[in-house]
């Protein structure tokens, strides 16, 4: 299907304009009319693929996930086959965060995404379905862990689920340069390395680890 | 000098319009334009007290930043003469978060700002200064209630800030309708719960206590 093929890619290098107008010139800019410029085609060619600013806006937030995902997995293979799920809950709430230019792009998106769903009711439900769908991820793992006994069962495993998922206003700190990228992943780790002190379960050791992550 | 009076009056009811816009239509509605015709006023007459966009986002942020701490510090007040610096963490932080009609307004203004300052110069290093002088009172709190004995001196104090103002990441969260207001409290009382667990003073138990907040 190669005609398939090409629209596709077409629909990608448009995204791919929308994401540079959003991370050069910013959200004020996102219009269809600054995309198609940026995409270097006419405004009717691009409403051929997009018939609205907030289809090309799903689209964008679309690709922005899937590359996230795909971030994440490679960082789960790097954690290699039996990872801690420390270090796994580490991969998913990271990638979140703006710490290298691909997760800032992505992060920028997001953020414009979210803006837009405060006044747009199909883009609000589209939001909050991904991030809840992401967020059941992040409860299962910690229910599994608590379960396993890397985690305390006098955790309540809904609002540690939220406290992680909460971090993620690291965004702003980072994007306006008042914490560093290092200090954001110490605190995280100080944050991560009490979660899964279980030394109330008998060993007597690992609260003097927390702070060694 | 009545004549200031009404100047500064008419540049709080443009705020407020300015508000209004950002509220109910979105931060892609925020412009001279939209921002005159919900104030009721002429673009020319608007230009009159803000000569760029920029300058009216500005002082809106002004505004919302005001009115936060009006909301700590009636917050303050209702915690008595000697409050606990849990308490007084607890009123900084949720002032900061959608949690009400005011604060939210507010969070919109700020995220908006946020945004913009990504693509402005003026902006970031305004949004930069704003932050980081609220960081350095919630680190000088954590650093006196350490001295006080109130949080164990094993803590890391500008981790534990940065965790703190981390939590802000609610803010998504509460407005994507993700977690609703009462859980996201509850995930923040057992953070400063745990912050505030000094029962590790030397009785070698750290990891017991934890849990018990």
């Amino acid at each position: 299907m190669p005609k398939q093929v090409d629209h596709d890619e077409r629909r990608e290098a448009i995204a791919r304009a929308l994401w540079r107008v959003v991370e050069q010139r910013g959200v004020a800019h996102l219009t269809l009319r600054e995309v198609a410029k940026e995409a270097g085609i006419s405004h009717g060619a691009l409403q051929h693929y997009f018939a609205s600013r907030e289809a090309m806006l799903s689209f964008a937030m679309d690709l922005a996930w899937e590359q996230k995902t795909l971030r994440v997995h490679r960082g789960f293979q790097a954690l290699g086959d039996q990872p801690h799920p420390r270090d796994v809950l580490r991969v998913m709430l990271t990638e979140m965060l703006p710490l290298h230019t691909d997760a800032r792009a992505a992060s920028r998106i997001s953020a414009a995404y979210v803006l837009e769903a405060l006044h747009n009711e199909n883009i609000h439900a589209r939001a909050r379905d991904d991030i809840a769908q992401g967020r059941v991820v992040f409860e299962q793992l910690i229910r599994q862990a608590i379960a396993d006994g890397h985690i305390s069962p006098t955790r309540d495993p809904v609002a540690e689920t939220n406290l992680l998922l909460a971090l993620t206003g690291f965004t702003t700190l980072l994007e306006l340069d008042v914490v560093e990228p290092q200090d954001a992943l110490t605190a995280i780790d100080q944050h991560l390395g009490r979660l899964f002190t279980t030394n109330d379960l008998g060993t007597g050791h690992e609260g003097a680890a927390v702070d060694d992550a």
